[in-house]
This record gives C-alpha cells, structure tokens and sequence, in this order.
C-alpha cells in the first residue's frame, strides 16, 4: 500500500521534496497548540511549485490518502498535526513574493512567504501590509490565510481576510480553482475566496494569493495606563474606541500578566495593578494629541500611572511588556491558550468569570488581550507533567469557552478550531449551521482526504 | 393548484399582507435593471416578522413555488424580478432599527430598513454606518446586504460585506440560520455570513442583521479638477491614492457624462473637458491640507481647472455635478448601466476600449465611477423605442463586460448578476468555480425555489 504511493508522488517530486525518515517527518507531526494528537505521516512532502501540489493531491485522491497542508506550524489550535498514515503537505518551499505593484496596491505570493519578509518586502515600495499576528516572524501567509489571522493592528485595519484579493487554490482531486480578483471590487457570484479564507486547509490548499496592500502608515506614538482594578480600564478602552482617535492597537494585561511579566524581567510594574492599557495612534502629525487624549481618558478613569510617548523610543519602551507576555507567561508552566471573542460590552463579565473558573478550577489564568476588538486570550497555566492539574486545566479551558459563547461570543476570535476547539464548534454554530458546513465540505472535498478531524468532526 | 397555497399563506398572514389584484402586484414585478424580463407572480407577500416570513417559506417549499426576496426594487440587475407563478416576498415592512449600542458599536435592524434611515439613527448616537450606495434614500439594508452594495466611501471605509457581524436568514424550508456574532472577531467554521452577503436572495431570506458602526467621521474637505484628456486624471487618482490622504471618496466624470450634465444645468464645466476628479478627505483638521495638497497633485498632472473648498458649502458645491450624472445621462435616453471593475492599473485601457465599443457600435457610452477602487459604470445610452439601437446597446454592454474581464477585473463590482449578467457568470468564474457554486446553492435550497434563474443558471 504505502510503496506504489511514495512511487508515485516521487514521479513528478525532486527526491528531497519527499521526507519519509521519521527522523526528519518528527518536526512536522504537530503545531504549537497543547492538548492535542498527531499521527505518525507516510511522509511529509515540500513541494517548490503548484504543478507539484497537483501532483500530490492526485496521487492523494487515487489513494484516499488524507492531506494535511501545513505553513510554518505556529497554529494554536492542532490544525496543522500531522494525521496518522497521511501525508504532510508543506508549502514552505513556495516562498517567493512574485510581484509587488505599487499602482494597484496588491502583492502576489506564494502561500510559504512569511509574514514579515513580505511587509518588510512591501515597505520598500512605500507600502504596508497591515495584518500582523504576533507570531508575524515565524508565521506564513498560507497558514494566515488558512487561519483569517489576527493581530494587534487588526482593531484598525481588519484581518487577513480583509486583505484578500483573489486564491489560486489546487482542491482536493487537484484540479486548480480561482477565486476573486485583482480588481479592489467584485460581487460577481458567492464569495469562495471568503469561504476559503479561515477554512484551515479543510477545503483546498493555496497555492497563490493577490493581496491588497496600503500606504505605509505615518509615524506613530503610543500611551500606556495602569489601573488598580480591570474595571475603569475597561471604561477607558470604551471610550478611546468612541472618541474619533482610531486606535491603531489597542492591548490589554491583566494582573495575573503583569505580575508574570514583572518577574520575568523589572518593568517597573506595580504589584497591585491589576490592568494595563496600551494604545497607539499611527496618525503622523496628529499622534501626538491623540495619545495626550488617551492618556487623559484613563487618567479621568482613575489610572494609577500614566504614560504617553514623545517619540519612537518611548513607544517601544512602553511595549516591552506587551513583548514579554508569552517567555513569562511559559515560564511559569505549561500553556492552554483561549482565544474568545466577545462584544466589548461584556469584557467586564469575562474578566470576572475567567477569575471565578481559575478558582473553580485550581489553576492560574492569565488573561491579555487585543481588548479594542474584544478579543481576550485566556491562558491557562499550569505544572509541567503533573496530570491532575493538566485535567483541571483542560476543563478551565472549556468552562472560559462556554463563557464566552454565554457572553454573545465567539470560541475562537483568531486562532481556529483545528483539533483542540472541534468538539465546541456545534455549541456554537447551532445543528443547522453545522449541517450547511458539512455540505460545504462535501462539495470541495468529496472524499474528505483534506485535513479530516479538524474543525469539522 | 393556486387557491390552496394562497388559503395556507392566509392561515398565518394578516388579510393585507397578501396582494393578489394585479393592479396591486404590478408594481412589484421589476426592480431598475433595463432589459431583464420578469414574471406575473401569485402574490407578492409582505410580512412583518420573522416567524410571518418563515410561515411563507413553509408553504412555498410545501408547493414547490418560487420566491423571490424584494426589498426597494432599486436594483441594477433584474435579481429582484418576479419570477412566473412564484411568490414576491417584499421585506419593506420589516422596517424597524431594532438597537443601536454605542458601547459595542453595533447596529441591530431588519432588513426592510432604508439604508438613509438607518444612517440618520445612528448619526443622533454619534456614529456612522459607512456604506452609502447612491441609491442610499431609497434601498434596504436587505437589499444591500443581498447585492454587498457599494457607494462613494468605500474607497476608504470598504463596502456593505465589511460591516455585518451576524445575520439571521430564514432558509428555503423556513428553518431559521444564525450566522456570524455580535462580537467583533470570530473565526469559528467557515463564513456563512459573508457566503450570504452578495448572494442577490438566492441562498436565504435575511431577516435580522447586526451591522458594525464607527464614530461619526470628522468633517470633510473636497477638492475637484477639471482636465482636457483622461489619462493625467487617471494619474493623477493614482499618485492620490498613493499618497496617505486616504480620500473618503474619489470619483471620475469622462467629457461624455460632463458634456450631458452641462447640457442639463449650466455648472460651468467646459465643453472640451475630457475628466473630472472628485476628492473628498474626512480627516478633520487635515482635510484643509488634504485637499490643498490633492490639488497640487492634479495641477501637476495638468489639470485646466482646479478647486479646493475651503468650508463644507463649497465641498456641497463641487459635488452637485456628480449628483446630477443621473438625470443628466437619463435626459439623454434610455440607459444600460454596466459595472465593471478592473484594477486601478488598466483604467486608461478601460476608458479607451469603451470609447472604441461605443464607436463599433454606433451608441453613446457615458463613462463615470467609483474611480478609487476602478469600479467604473458605462453608461450605453440609446433611443428610447429604437429597437435596432436596443440591440447595439446590448452588444455594446456585453462587449464592455468582455473588456472587463480581459483587463483583470470581473462583470460587476457592486450591482449583481441577477438576471442581467448571468449568462456573464461562468465566463468570468470558469466551470470549476461556477460548480462549487451550484453545489453551495443546492446545499442551501435543495429545491431551487428561492430567487431561481437568477444569479445561477
Ligand atoms: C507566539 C505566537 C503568537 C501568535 N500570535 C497570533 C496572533 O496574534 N494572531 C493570530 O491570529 N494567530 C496568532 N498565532 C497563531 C498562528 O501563528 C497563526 O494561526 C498563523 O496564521 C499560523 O500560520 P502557520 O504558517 O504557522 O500555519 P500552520 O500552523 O502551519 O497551519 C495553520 C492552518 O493553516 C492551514 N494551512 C497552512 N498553509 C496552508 C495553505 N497554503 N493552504 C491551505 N491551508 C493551509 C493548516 O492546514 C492549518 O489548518 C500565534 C502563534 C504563536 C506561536
Ligand atoms: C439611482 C441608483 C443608484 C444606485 N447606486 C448604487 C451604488 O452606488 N452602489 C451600489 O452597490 N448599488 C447602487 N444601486 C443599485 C441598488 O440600489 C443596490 O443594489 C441596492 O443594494 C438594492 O437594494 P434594494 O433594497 O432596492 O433591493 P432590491 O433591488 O429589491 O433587491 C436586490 C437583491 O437583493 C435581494 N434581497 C432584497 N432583500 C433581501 C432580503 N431581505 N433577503 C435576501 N435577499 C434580499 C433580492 O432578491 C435581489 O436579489 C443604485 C440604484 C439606483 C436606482
């Protein structure tokens, strides 16, 4: 069985595309998130080109052979895991930015460019490309576009998916489909590149994407408030979000993340805050009154300390500790990340519940945030190899996703479903919804060769 | 066949939700799509709730009839048509601005609620709801939703698809869909909501929406410039829209649609002008600078005429020309409104492919648009009860369409298929995508009631 397959796939790969030593698949088998399963692959395959990719889904569907297309394997949610007896399909090698236009605003680019090659690509033609999730040095516009990544400037700008302009996408039997458009405009017929964006390699494989792109931003400046309680910095954050100031990142840590950062490294960070707001405004000349604005709104709030920034230096010093969030917070045990989504109006009641499940359960929960769009990230903490806390933790994690779907949210604002949230998906989208995604799923991927087990059971 | 379904509606449905009289039905046959024909319907059904809405579903899907979704019938491309024997099911009744929540910045509305209206409610919250299609006094938020209608600002704000976070959608068998959340980011399975968003009533009666909102925008600027050839006005867009004023909106005028609007009321314009450029900033205390320095970029490209306002009385002013581009062209004759969108690169070519069709085929082609995004709308202008004329119009509005699609761009950037461009629709999407699209239809109406022969074939 396993023979005829490498055989075939090796007919139209280079031999150092197909990895089958498991010495060398080991490192594909799984993705950053905890909690959850991989299978042991056939082999893990890296194709350079989109006829490659062809080949391998043809090969795949002949064999029924499950598919698991895979970027740089920062995903928090299992998605990218290898699946037993099936193939890794690695789109890393696919790495260039084939084109950059400055007249259209678009960039054209293979799915394994990662993140910050292409923006540091694109600011040398005076452009930006303003999704930036924070693993951005590591991540690939594949897996960004597989996931609709997130980021901090997404409170501004939008997602990955507001930046999509047109797929080139080789479906399950390996037949190439396109989607979209160059054009900044299009409604013809239903909007595929919509459906395949944040379909976490369930529907097709990107072999291409046309990006929109914006002028660079102007220069920016930053403020940054301390509060002795989360609740006026909640207050704060709604108001910042009314006033006409536009934030271009609008950041939370809680108590629990500020003490971990304070001792991982001196910040200077007082031991009883209990909330930090940090707030950029990338408006040029008008930075500077927008951050003096901030930083009177949370001092009108009851901020205990706070800082707005003269120039760049300053700005990133006041970022340093949102940097710092995740070497202190592994620090101090292993990691089970939330990803909730909730209307801004109820921060407060998620603040206050993630607080009582961290006490029900007996574990510490962090909880940052990219709180202008509402998006927390939960983190629960716990001892390293000791099973009974990693079960406390598991059932933690849960209780903060039921909370968030009681609070008008959402499971997952950014990071996916993938394995880890898949048992939660139905809770939230409700029988009906679910049924139309399986259909959906049917129609691209008829014998379920792609990706199989991740988001949809 | 007929008195029973018509007893069944009646059985849940007030006496004057029910117009069977065809003087009474007449109106609601077409929407303001030239050349599209349309059918005699049954009834045209106007409920006003949600559970009056799925009552009609039940029944039509229990006979097997069409339904055909209308909001204002404002429509450009025939998708709100009656179709033979089937039911109109008007939504204007279900009119009500259900919520406005400031905090979450979020709108809540049913979707017969007319866009201006909508807008107004929530300008007295101090917040916007950006898209704004020309027909913004007369359309639903139904409507717009359904077509993922544009407008002026979308250059800068995005359109009608970038604003929904959740709707409710009564299915073909009357079984209600929550797609989507009211919270800003979420991730969870693929996208219903934006899958719905421009599906022209063929996938589901949308019955509520949640519709993001932003703080009411600064005020704004407009500068304006007259030149005597198209192609320095096209330059002269793009070094704007590569500048980071960010124009809230950006439109072009060709010598034809300036030439009939001079016709119409004397604004001053020169007879031998080939392009007007119109540019609004909304950035506040920058819009004085904004437009000063648009001006100086159209003067350099070598604009005749140019003016930058200096209060909102002058802005209201340079914009009255643009207000007029409709009755002036439809003094003219009959009109066929195409809607290509092409990237911003290829509109010189755009704009002399059209003048060559015009010339081939003996009509009239006024040329305005949504330049800052390059969506143009082609106006084939003809004799009104000239039937050979009639048919060179329609050639000439293929063969545009057919350019449209050569340089990059697709058949329609705001308007729809409907029953206007269908037969454009595999031509532009190709067979594969244009089954995935068959397939997703099927999923959502298995029985091909709702909307059939639009969109789709
Ligand atoms: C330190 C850290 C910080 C992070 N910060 C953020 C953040 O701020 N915001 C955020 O949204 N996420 C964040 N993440 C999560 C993760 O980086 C994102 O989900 C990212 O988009 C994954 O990209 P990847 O290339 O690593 O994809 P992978 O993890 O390899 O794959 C992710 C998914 O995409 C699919 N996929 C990959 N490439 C393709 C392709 N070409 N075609 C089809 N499917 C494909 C995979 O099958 C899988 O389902 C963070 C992760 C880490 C470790
Ligand atoms: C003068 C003028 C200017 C215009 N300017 C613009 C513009 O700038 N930008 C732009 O995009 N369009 C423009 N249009 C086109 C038109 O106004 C838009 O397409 C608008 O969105 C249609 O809204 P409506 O309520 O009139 O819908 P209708 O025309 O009644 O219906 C349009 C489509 O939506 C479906 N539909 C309506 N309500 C629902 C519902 N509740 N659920 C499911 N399906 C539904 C119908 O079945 C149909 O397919 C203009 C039209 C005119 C006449």
């Amino acid at each position: 069985m396993t023979e005829p397959i490498l055989r075939e796939l090796r007919a139209q790969l280079p031999d150092d595309a197909i990895l089958t030593d498991p010495a060398g698949t080991e490192a594909y088998r799984y993705d950053k998130a905890g909690f959850c399963t991989a299978g042991t692959p056939l082999a893990v395959v890296r194709p350079s080109t989109g006829e490659q990719v062809q080949h391998v889904l043809r090969v795949a569907t002949r064999h029924r052979v499950p598919v698991v297309p895979q970027g740089a394997r920062s995903g928090l949610s299992g998605a990218a895991n290898a699946v037993e007896s099936g193939l890794v399909l690695s789109l890393s090698r696919m790495n260039r930015v084939l084109e950059i236009d400055p007249v259209d605003q678009v960039a054209v680019v293979e799915p394994g460019v990662i993140n910050a090659d292409l923006s540091r690509a694109v600011a040398g033609h005076g452009l930006s490309y303003p999704p930036d999730p924070s693993s951005w040095e590591l991540s690939t516009i594949g897996g960004n576009l597989a996931t609709n990544a997130g980021g901090l400037c997404c409170v501004k700008y939008g997602v990955t998916a507001d930046f999509v302009r047109a797929l080139e996408v080789v479906m399950a039997d390996g037949q190439v489909l396109h989607t979209g458009r160059r054009a900044a405009k299009g409604v013809a017929g239903y909007d595929l590149t919509r459906l395949l964006v944040g379909s976490e390699g369930t529907l097709g494989v990107i072999t291409k994407a046309v990006l929109g792109l914006r002028p660079a931003p102007e220069t920016d400046l930053t403020a940054a408030a301390v509060f002795s309680a989360a609740e006026p910095a909640l207050h704060a954050v709604n108001r910042i979000v009314a006033d006409r100031v536009q934030p271009s990142m609008l950041e939370f840590l809680d108590g629990t993340t500020m003490r971990a950062i304070q001792d991982y490294r001196d910040m200077g960070l007082p031991a009883e805050a209990e909330a930090m707001v940090l707030v950029q405004s990338d408006r040029g000349v008008r930075a500077a009154d927008d951050v003096a604005a901030i930083g009177r709104i949370c001092a009108e709030e009851g901020a205990v300390q706070v800082a707005d920034a003269a120039d760049a230096a300053e700005s990133a010093m006041l970022w340093q500790a949102r940097r710092m969030v995740n070497p202190a917070i592994e620090r101090l045990g292993a990691t089970l990340v939330d990803d909730v989504s909730v209307p801004r109006s109820r921060l407060a009641e998620l603040l206050d519940g993630v607080a009582r499940i961290a006490g029900k359960h007996d574990v510490l929960v962090s909880c940052p945030g990219h709180v202008g769009d509402g998006n927390m990230h939960p983190t629960v903490i716990f001892d390293r190899g000791d099973d009974a806390a990693a079960v406390r933790a598991e059932r933690a994690f849960d209780a903060i996703m039921q909370l968030g779907l009681e609070l008008g949210g959402t499971i997952t604002g950014e990071h996916g479903v993938g394995l880890l949230k898949r048992r939660w998906l139905e809770h939230e989208l409700g029988p009906l919804s679910t049924s139309l995604q399986h259909s959906i799923k049917a129609a691209f991927d008829p014998l379920g060769i792609l990706n199989p087990g991740k988001v949809l059971d």
